[in-house]
């Protein structure tokens, strides 16, 4: 019997009512693999911002520290500056917790119909984004602030190391999979930050010479994403690009609403999270007409994180079953079930 | 007779080629409008760097000062790093031009089929990126080259006079279309620069009190461009999320092969550059097959800038006779007419 003790961070908005769906899928499957979960559950959201004026205890990241996992539903609320919750929670997790990998599956489900010709059924990759370093920096500032030559200038930082570390990644997973990687970029724009990443993947590209690999400029990689989305096996890119590029791919693939992100720290010193991509969607929030499927998907790359491979897997079964086989449905996917119809659902085909 | 001065930059691979048939267009025209155009070609490009080790000669920019405006066809070819080729040559005359805007009309034609559903036919919009500043800084550098430290920096400078001057512009051509703007943001993880950003877009908002605004961040914006293109009326962005944004939705239109785009200096103190922006497509330079639209469609936002909107509209309405109503296409649309085969069906229309 493993034990598992994993942190609960609900959040905002529908974050609170997707995480129970995921949390049942857990323990239902869990139960199958003589794998039990351990939840403490931490109020830490915009409620608590508004009230406390901080998003999380000062020792909030310490508090996580010694779980095997974290789920988080959603962060976000109107009246909340977003770079005030996102960098007073969820930012501040993944990196003091080291998670430079984020990591966000593409794919197309039958029953779930694709906007963009030609997505499905071939369409199914993988973006790892670099999750710690690069775009999202804290350095940088105002200068003359109020005054008609104000300026604000944002560095971006990208070390070797940070870089090397995510293009191996990418590498490493290519080579479980279709053997292929494209790299965003935009050396031709951006003259100096990109020029170093591409001379990084030149070296990963030695180091893994059984993947194939190319680089795209970020301008054209989208319009592929959108022209040829079956092309792609890994695409590997900075903190930004990574960003646009995983909303772009759900959007294409269409699944945005249920899209799941993993951020993981691979050399397991520290917990791994796990969240669904919707955010927090105010305009549905205390309806229970959330689409529980991101936190679930979510759920299933944490298990196979924690190493339960099969356990997973049979839970993304379950979903692709009832996406299939089933008129069942949340209110994005056209349908009319509630969050707890979906899930239970869920829970009949497990 | 109104006389204009044009300085023809071809550049590198179907550059050259698409250039005739938009001066052939340009004549035609300008014809029936009492308007002669006397064209000035500059060979600057990738092979003049690999012969004279510079994309144009020291004092490039001040020879094109004196032109009314300057129409480019391509630069970037294999064996020159991109950063060199569009750093020698395209970006030094978007700056110093001031050409603050890059301005990015999107749209669907009749006859040449988007990729997405629901693209097709209310997609109308424009891209209005900012053009001299922002992410493309050569503000930055390389820190302990070489070294297993070593990382490289890179600055995002915005000013308050570009980031208003570009917003303004924005809402002005909004108020003259459809009365909305879109700003693209990332406010929630770059935390410096677009929280500027974002505050001086209600300050523009306020200047412009008939004109509908919202926000988006980038990576919601690429979903919904997908998702729901029709909503767009103006998109206004920073100058890489504008070059992302402009691909994918020319992406989406079915028209990454055929967008124009003007480089302009509203204040008129120095001329304005238009290019199509599909590059210089190695893999069918030399053969006579590119698609000479973007160039054509390039010349009619010329045209439109000079003053000579009613021009510009029938070069317009040539091309969408065309596309609606023959089979002439060239190989990029799935025809086998040449560009020159292309570029006679217009003028023939014209
Ligand atoms: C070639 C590149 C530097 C350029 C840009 O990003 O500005 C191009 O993509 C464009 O959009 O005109
Ligand atoms: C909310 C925001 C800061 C966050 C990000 O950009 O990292 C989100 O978009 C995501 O992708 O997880």
């Amino acid at each position: 019997m493993t034990d598992y003790r994993i942190a609960l961070i609900p959040g905002d908005g529908i974050g609170a009512e997707v995480l129970p769906p995921a949390r049942a899928v857990l323990d239902r499957v869990g139960a199958r693999h003589g794998v039990t979960f351990r939840y403490d559950e931490f109020d830490w959201s915009c409620t608590r911002y508004l009230a406390e004026g901080a998003m999380m205890p000062a020792d909030g990241v310490d508090r996580l520290r010694h779980h095997d996992a974290i789920l988080l539903g959603a962060v976000g609320w109107p009246g909340v500056p977003d770079h005030v919750s996102l960098w007073g929670l969820l930012i501040p997790i993944r990196r003091q917790f080291r998670q430079y990998v984020n990591l966000r599956p593409i794919r197309v489900f039958e029953g779930v119909p694709s906007p963009v010709l030609g997505a499905a059924p071939g369409m199914d990759f993988v973006v790892v984004r670099e999750n710690v370093e690069g775009e999202y920096s804290e350095v940088g500032g105002r200068f003359n602030r109020g005054f008609p030559d104000e300026m604000a200038v944002q560095e971006a930082i990208f070390t070797r190391p940070g870089v090397t570390r995510i293009l191996d990644y990418a590498f490493e997973l290519a080579a479980t999979r279709r053997g292929h990687v494209t790299s965003a970029t935009k050396s031709n724009g951006i003259v100096h930050t990109m020029p170093f990443w591409d001379e990084l993947v030149v070296e990963a590209g030695a180091r893994h010479p059984a993947v194939e690999w190319r680089q795209e400029h970020i301008d054209a990689l989208v319009a592929k994403v959108v022209l040829d989305p079956s092309r792609f096996d890994v695409i590997v890119g900075s903190n930004l690009f990574g960003d646009i590029l995983s909303d772009l791919a759900a959007a294409v693939a269409g699944s945005i609403g249920i899209a799941p992100a993993g951020n993981i720290d691979p050399t397991r010193e520290f917990p791994s999270m796990f969240e669904p991509v919707h955010g927090s969607a105010p305009d549905i929030a205390g309806q229970g007409v959330a689409n529980p499927l991101g936190a679930i998907w979510s759920a299933a790359m944490m298990l196979d994180h924690l190493g339960h491979r099969e356990a997973g897997d049979e839970v993304m079964a379950a979903v692709t079953g009832v996406l299939a086989g089933s008129p069942v449905r949340t209110r994005d996917l056209g349908g009319t079930a509630s969050t707890d119809e979906f899930a239970r659902a869920v829970l009949d085909a497990l």
